[in-house]
């Protein structure tokens, strides 16, 4: 592909060829194409602020927006032809508008640098796309908050290190993971001031308060080569998706537990379900994992960026082109995992009879240890009691709350006829009435607090 | 190794030895011991809500205060003696405990389980972290800022794609840098807010709010079980650390590109050199290679954290027991490079000669199309002009600035006598005094910006 | 710290001091230490290369190896003394053999740089190391064939997705992670031959050959450049240990499932268990839990490291120092891993009956299919009327194999009373007897290859 | 979009809808249709092991084996239209068989799971793309050694640390780099022995034997859990990609210094290089950016798919879907890699004249140091008396080679007339004529090992 003179935004100078492959391997249009708003408003912005500063006439800049607004109408009816020069979105649009108005179009560059433009559109990208995802994080919260509320007296077993703790509310365990997803929503607030800033090049004399407003940016950057040379937000965007899919992983896994034959405490939606080429009884559930492997994904593009900019001198540099593809490909995973957990969450069946059938008495063993320590023992030895309990019911093959006064009496002389009141797994969860806890007015409290966390998330 | 009664904590119920292969894979003293301090805050705080609930009487809670600070000046003066059976910290200090003042000690956990403590002890030592790794970062921050006020007259050629750019401050490289900091600074107080959290397991009794009040906690943890099964602390630590390294990379890659022999702008002090087992005459930039390798380290440590943590169930699994170690290197490393780094900045030499030398005429192309644009000529035609004429210069072997107008005037009519005031490296810097630009005016302007932003780092 | 003349290998030429930070920053001792042996054996065949090449005389020769002999001597009784200036091993040891011989000392270093000598010494370690970790997993496969041998009766659900599918052999289930776990070995054997290459620096005028042979390398480095600045053994060892600790996180991950309450199917033995601070009644499989998070170690030093060479230049830069820790870090974490796991392997009870009560008829709905496919119905169709049966059964709450042959015969005219015979569990995993099978056949045809391929492994 | 019976491989038992996102998220034909060759040609094989088997006949087999050609046809014109049921490329090439043949196609899948043949595809497709792989990089390799053999006379300095430090050739340095590459080639044979590997599901009853003489394969995989559940090949080739790409970016970081204005060793041609829009003066390096970048994304690939790898239990989980779109993306970019850094190679001009000019006197301080070591100095003793010659003559302002006899004396009696000899870089490189050295002798060996070498790789 021959770079005739003029065919290239750097025309003037070359006179050898290009490779082809180094010219695929170099033209970014096939991605960033997806940027063609952003890149329209950036420059309708950038030429408002060329003619605050004098720099293009009224003229010239009706000129120009104009133009760009029938590019933003061809771009929406699909009807932009990308030709095979047009490295990137910003030499499309630019290619498109000079053959649209003529020789103006040139000045829409005065004073910005492609590297500008580039990051300029990429900060208005991400700051819609960081839009989207808090509704559907605060959807998917919504969702879990409000199952919670309903279904706030289903008790099942507290599992730590995959074994049955302690009894707890399913609702308990629900708002676990929304509490996870409300920090994930915080954290993206503060990536969103961080993205929402205006990039300035050195060479700007336009005027920068005009692309400011303009596109309701909250801030300039401080230092030029800082501006266009650093790529934080991506960087900071790609680890929020990785933690983010990592706490949704978290919540997959449990599911995925809950609903195997053996524990039996839920039934996926065949919304979210898939079956078997081979097996016909088979009902597997892919979208949990498709949940959980998309952390990893996530976290490789993230790790993969981290990579590439490592030991990067200052400025610009073409490595950085690595940025769009894992900001789309996370945006895009972590859009598409939010809304079928939404989905997962929004259907799934519970059994409560297997759940709470399958409480068991050793899980009182603590609030057995808590009776005793009632009765002034230290809690170390009433812990030591219990097991002692739990080790004879044990060796009987019986359940803990099957062992006689008397049984008892072998561990511990302090117990009594009335140790009979730990056996109830209503009261279990109810004595642990603390903030956080697992009472019921511990639990509506949680639900109240995000409730009201959800009214305030307008930003 | 027997494990006999009563010598671990879960001591009533088994009966079996021990690997010790495991014994030692599960310990985790060797590294978690530096939290005694942590530890010993944690559990004063905690007996004294105890007592506030009454769940221990002011007098087992003198007492367990008083052993506590026993314990502290035991560690202090590094005569705590760790004992075969004391797997963790929280474990050593709980038997010492009991050595001094007998079985009241064993109240001490009485609705604490040891996540709990492990979590709480985490917060307070990376609280206590932070706040050093954010006065060393002020220090960097603050010497370059000041460095960059006196030496604002010094001028060099700005790079992109390591090829010479245009003339820029040698100030604003530095404050480029600077400015990165301060950001990383922005999210490290961030995630001090969201590390200052009381975490409370479910079981507590004890009085919540005297506990939070009586370790600075700004809050208290919304679900019991995210509380204890979270690290989203870590994690983000983690990820902050390694993109705050990684920011010190590039620092690290362009000072070792400026003190090659070939670009010679700068000398590095002998503090943070050494030379070669060989070569006697070499004098390497060891400091400056070992800053730039430290992001992969501590990205390593993250990448390592994320990856143990995805796919994990719900509340506490061993699997967490990676966060410490994980932890405590990044700290330990971000503190050293950030020192390191500091003391590079405020000893190394530049070479204004030398630096001044580098800048060339054709560093002057874009000026030279700016010249056009203001005789009305549109940027992307003034561009391929002044592209042309540098290739006119080069086919001519001669330098950009030495064309005469007639040889100009062949790219364009518009050229005329007064091309000569292009020629000029302080004037090409000074044109660009928009926010963030290299005119002195800018310059100084930045350096106050980050001056009154470093005064109210107060946090 | 002042670096007077002589206290460090460059000492003619620095006037400066020495940042305390970048000293202990700089320095590897504290963990290259471990290198003593490698590194007294790399010396040793080194002077002997000297001797050979008429470098050093007989009796300097003499005088060197018996110094070295008394070095070693010291590092195996524990009293070798690490001294201030001594940065690394290389360092250490040679200032010792200076304190020991005096000037000769010098002369062992005679075209050797300290990039040569560490290369050569972590080349020399890791083949140990490599030959450790292939006795520890030798063991730990042959325990799983053997254990594989014996236990071939037992049938249990085999999952995909977690959900039942198929009746498998428990021996076959243990052979997957065998057969997974003989390609690591293999890939370590390919590693080896890598690592045991004598890495020489250009400056060599010692017999190379003799060096070689003393060292039983298996051949010398190809390029000098190459030798001394490159790090793919480590970086494929890091990939390796990343590999193999996957695996095993994957093995971990059923046993803990299969280790639940709810599947129940096996019990961990005491010495690979622990238990709660708080619930006296637990049992948790800490070792499980350890093998699965340690994939995330060792891939995050395997990821750091990967970082650290990326875009490093040629040849030694410091960042390489990165190496070591990452090496040593990895070796002992699989070194531990194996060992336990092979622990855990040996010592787990299974509940046959609990496995095989597990087994439920709609796991023999393919089994049904393949009925028709017997009686000439393609297999998707088939497929699509075992599905039929088994939606029919659901709705009427019954076993699939609780239908009597007319209601099979709704879903497909060709079922007859014959289809009894599919209702058998053992002749279900026995029609599966191509190679890689289930059937006992196939299943004990498995544990004689690998009982073969275990006696060839005597690299 | 309603599942009616039929539409999908699992049709006969659900009843209810798929959420569309989920549909989406679930399918992977956007992506695995590039598989399209490998599966018709694993169909093909499958179909001849079937009739071995006598489970189709003779001619349903040819009809089979018909229709797979019409679908290779159209696939290969381009006029294979993908339908909206066609969530992969097993079930696309499915549907359009039984619309070709009718309901014998249905017996294409007897004993066949979908994941299967997935993975017989993944291994049949990634050997093809292996063996290109190997043909880029021994194209690479071959230019590096042929233009080492022409350029064998040019000298310029070797840099350790970023710093000058001896002299060498130039086609040392490129040969450092094909040894590399070479190293990466071996390990790409190893994992094809490993791809080349028939993966057997369980359910097999067709003829093994054929099914692997028909599709080329070396082996029979030897537990059909391990073989449809492991994907270690893609792992490793995710990290063998990794690593050689670490490589490339070494090279790249070296070749973008030779190619600053400072150094100017190097003249990338125009057809690997580009302008900038702003500056048209500008010549930028982007190949090499772009090489150098890549490993960054590569390894990201590889860091995620291990992620996604971690923990997940045995057999087929739908994570694992995370696997092709990571080997696709990696072939893709290493074999542009290669591509693009064959041509920079080839097209690359050096300046002998600037490389050599760029030798200087203190480069031979270690040559320096040997004169005293011939003259019987312990090499130590002789590094430090070399050192204070280099002090004493920067102290001066001079070169090395300016000081005079007697200035060299105060550093050492030993210096007489005959020093002069040490300053000629020739004599130099010369002096390292061992195996990997810089002696045209050895530099010539090393062309020769390497011919010898490429022309064995005939795999």
């Amino acid at each position: 592909m021959a770079s005739t003179e003029g065919s290239k935004l750097w025309g003037g100078r070359f006179v050898g060829d290009t490779d082809p492959i180094m010219e695929m391997f170099n033209a970014s249009i096939a991605y960033d194409k997806r940027m063609w708003d952003a890149d329209i408003r950036g420059s309708k912005a950038y030429v408002k602020a060329l003619e605050k500063a004098e720099l293009v006439t009224t003229e010239e800049m009706e000129n120009i927006l104009h133009g760009m607004d029938q590019i933003h109408d061809e771009w929406s009816k699909g009807v932009f032809e990308v030709k095979p020069g047009d490295e990137d979105i910003h030499t499309a649009n630019e290619r498109r508008l000079k053959e649209l108005i003529g020789e103006p179009a040139g000045k829409l560059h005065t004073g910005r640098s492609r590297n500008d433009q580039v990051v300029t559109d990429m900060r208005l990208w991400l700051r819609d796309a960081i839009s989207t995802l808090k509704r559907n994080a605060l959807q998917l919260i919504t969702t879990m908050v409000e199952r919670a509320a309903v279904e706030m007296d289903v008790l099942f077993p507290g599992y730590t290190h995959m074994q049955r703790a302690q009894p707890i509310r399913w609702s308990h365990w629900l708002l676990s993971h929304a509490v996870a997803l409300s920090r994930d929503l915080e954290r993206l607030h503060e990536i969103r001031r961080r993205v929402n800033v205006l990039p300035l090049g050195r060479y700007t004399h336009a005027d920068t308060h005009t692309a400011m407003t303009e596109l309701a940016f909250d801030d300039i950057s401080i230092n030029s080569m800082d501006a266009t040379g650093q790529r934080d937000f991506v960087a900071e965007f790609l680890f929020w998706a990785s933690l983010c899919l990592t706490h949704l992983s978290k919540m997959a896994e449990d599911l995925m537990l809950y609903s195997t034959k053996e524990f039996s405490f839920l039934v996926l939606s065949d919304a979210y379900s898939t079956g078997s080429s081979l097996m016909p009884q088979k009902k597997n559930a892919d979208s949990l994992e498709l949940i959980r492997s998309k952390a990893g994904r996530v976290f490789g593009r993230c790790a993969g960026f981290l990579m590439t900019l490592k030991g990067l001198p200052s400025t610009y540099n073409k490595d950085l082109q690595e940025d769009k593809e894992a900001m789309f490909d996370c945006y895009d995973t972590v859009h598409a995992v939010l809304q079928v957990t939404t989905g997962v969450l929004s259907t799934i069946k519970i059994n409560r009879g297997v759940m709470e059938a399958a409480l068991s008495p050793d899980m009182l063993a603590t609030d057995l240890a808590y009776y005793l320590v009632r009765k002034g023992v230290p809690f170390r030895e009433a812990h030591g009691i219990s097991g002692k309990a739990v080790f004879l019911a044990e060796s009987k093959s019986i359940l803990l709350n099957q062992l006689t006064v008397e049984e008892l009496r072998t561990a511990s002389p302090l117990f009594s006829s009335d140790v009979s009141a730990v056996w109830d797994y209503s009261s279990s969860v109810e004595q642990y009435s603390a903030p956080g806890g697992t009472a019921k007015s511990s639990v509506a409290a949680q639900v109240e607090h995000l409730r009201t966390w959800l009214k305030k998330q307008a930003w």
